[in-house]
């Protein structure tokens, strides 16, 4: 068997995960042997590098990457939008298949370059977008095809996942965990997209389309991040028997009849109350886990590290394997596309309005320590219709009491207009946190 | 595209369950409306069935279905060794590939099952033999590929484990807790094969030779059920900090040298204490789950469950569908079959001697309550180099003092030889129990 020619886009840490694989097949599937790195495009070839091949592969040009005829497989791990997506699409033109990671890409872009794939007969593979090393995207067009997917949600940003864990456990405030996670390196030093949600939300809208069959448009997902947490809130719900995590959540309208030309589904972002019990309460530091439910499977759980060189290289080394392995199997012809593997859409989804989305929530209230108060909020609830599971006051002091929600399953907008009442109420001084709860 | 002709053998709650998805592809992957129930091999054709496709492709012939050249995938969901294994041969070698849920059959014949599919250039798939609806045959053999595996563990087998988590939370004793569950139908009227641990056995194997690359001798494997737990031990490893599984592990031998011909795998089952802060202690009742450890991904962890018609049909179909997507590739040519799918072993490896095996011991003893006792056990774990991480002694009565003793990773040989002195103590009455402990 002719060796297989690998190209890499970007030399970081998860490109240099992928060349140490590569460049170490002992102890793996015997295919990794087959693989070979002929090109690696890199900025700045003056760099010093400690790589395990020989530096008269490296360019500073990755369109001769792209169009190297020696190369099968393009692995795009440089990261950001641009030029990432221009020399995928490019690789994909020149007839090449390509893996990547890059999850803002594919979340943004992602239609168009699997309709540049299907037009080129090339497989485009990002098991490593989601979930680092976790297989997810995978078993997902793979392993659960014969399911009717009703339910995809998990914990998906490791960074988020750490400080939530640390406020949790420590009762300190996110401003400390944030500093401290920087300087350790679990977080950026420019944190927004992953503290204000936007990295969850790129990763849910990529697993959205694969579980339901149809992509959605990135853009419309309602999006909350932990940077606004309170340690009280995290207090709160422990004393009553919930973690905070942060919740990316895709989830089939059961509503929808099959008339319906385009699937509504409800996806957001949000820190989410967990129950105890709840196999994703147990999930703490930079790990990630992803829950999939549907028909027959009931539920089935993902584990593991979402995030790290050694394990996104891990994603990245299955699919240039699953491409390998196709390729490997006809050498004198051009094969149709493997209906699983190549994952194009089969139906059309979109994002349902916020105001639909139906969920538990936990609501905190500031308001004046007096008799009756807890009475007319339950009021306002009881008009709009919406069951109360608990409320709760705690501690007074300055003639203030904190109150705390927990609704029963709701529409989001029966929630809005309940608390724009409720913050009518002349006692009611503030609205201090509202969040999901599962 | 002409539709791809599956062919069930066995009808009971699996084959039902495969036949419901077939029959039924709305909101699934369109490749399931690409199947058509051609034939099903029945025992009693007079048998009442409210199915879901005519009763005319009902058989009690099981040799038609194999020979039937209208259908390019056989579904084995019969169970039991033989008339099974005969039968996958024979559709084997008739040309089609084979679907199976059959652990028993895979575990002891599974060598013999790859070769004639390597000769007939055909599949084996076998997603349902291990866990249920948990997707970890496909992770294990294509998302995982690039890791050197060093370690699979878990909860495999849903009966024992029901059962230990009702132990565990009700504190009562296991004879009355089976009962129970064969009377709710999480246990069988002839329970061995689950409480005596050979089950998990026949899947440790299978997941064995995935990880590793090579097969292993199934009879080889040491194997513990949790017919003698007591509830007591229950009890102490609670008070310990512990839950108790029963857990399926293949280990790698770390001092094995490359040149050596065969890889050494320490491979067992036995009830084991599980640490509650590691992610398998809250896998409870019929749940499964599987860690896989390797290099660079770390550790990951795959969830759901273990058993039930719903879900082992679940992964039965997604083998039906890799099978069906590979087959759509090429319409006129017949092509090599992928490595990763067809996983055939790349290396040898055998199970290597029991004293050799390295873990963690729990062990309760029965000693006379006078002074001076646990100086004297723990004198003999000094001589036998066993490093301990604690002893306790738990309630005495009638002057009898139950003695707990942890131990850190030591060989299982050194742990026998240790046993055989203290045994010969005069103040020693009874080694009541042995586990093991992460």
């Amino acid at each position: 068997m002719k060796k297989i020619g690998i190209g890499l886009l970007g030399l970081g840490t998860v490109g240099q995960g992928v060349a140490n694989i590569i460049s170490d097949p002992n102890g793996r599937h015997p295919l990794v042997g087959e693989l070979e790195l002929v090109g690696v495009a890199v900025k700045n070839l003056q760099k010093e590098r400690n790589v395990s091949f020989p530096h008269s592969i490296l360019t500073s040009n990755p369109i001769e990457i792209v169009n190297n005829p020696n190369i099968q497989i393009v692995v795009e791990v440089m990261g950001g939008i641009e030029p990432a997506k221009s020399l995928i699409i490019q690789a994909i033109r020149a007839g090449k298949s390509v893996v990547t990671a890059n999850k803002a890409v594919i979340a943004r872009h992602g239609e168009e370059i699997a309709n540049e794939a299907k037009a080129a007969g090339v497989y485009v593979l990002i098991e490593a977008a989601v979930g680092g090393g976790i297989p997810i995207i995978e078993p997902l067009k793979q392993s659960l095809g014969g399911n009717q997917i009703t339910k995809v949600s998990g914990i998906i940003n490791g960074t988020t996942n750490y400080i939530l864990s640390r406020m949790d456990k420590e009762g300190v405030n996110y401003a400390e965990v944030l500093k401290d996670a920087q300087e350790l390196g679990y977080a950026e030093s420019d944190p927004a997209a992953d503290v204000e949600g936007s990295d969850a939300a790129d990763k849910i809208a990529i697993l959205s389309g694969l579980a339901f069959g149809g992509a959605i448009n990135r853009a419309d997902i309602p999006t909350t991040g932990i940077n606004h947490l309170e340690a009280i809130d995290v207090n709160y719900a422990r004393k009553l028997g919930y973690g905070i995590k942060l919740l990316a959540i895709s989830e089939r309208d059961n509503t929808q009849t099959e008339c319906e030309s385009s699937q509504p589904l409800s996806v957001w972002v949000e820190p989410t109350l967990v129950p105890e019990e709840n196999p994703l309460a147990g999930v703490n530091g930079v790990n990630n886990a992803i829950l999939v439910e549907g028909n027959p499977i009931g539920q089935v759980m993902f584990f593991g590290p979402g995030a790290g060189s050694g394990p996104t290289a891990s994603a990245v080394v299955a699919d240039i394997l699953n491409i390998a392995g196709i390729q490997s199997m006809s050498v004198d012809k051009v094969l149709n596309l493997d209906p699983l593997l190549s994952a194009k859409s089969w139906k059309s989804c979109h994002v349902a309005e916020e105001r639909e989305i139906t969920k538990k929530n936990y609501i905190r209230l500031i308001a004046e320590d007096t008799p009756g108060v807890i009475g007319q909020i339950g009021g306002i609830f009881g008009q709009k219709k919406i069951s109360i599971e608990s409320i709760v006051q705690f501690d007074a002091t300055n003639n203030e009491a904190e109150i705390v929600v927990i609704t029963h399953n709701i529409k989001q907008g029966q929630l809005q207009d309940a608390l724009l009442d409720i913050k009518n109420l002349p006692q009611v001084k503030k609205i201090a946190a509202t969040m999901g709860c599962l």
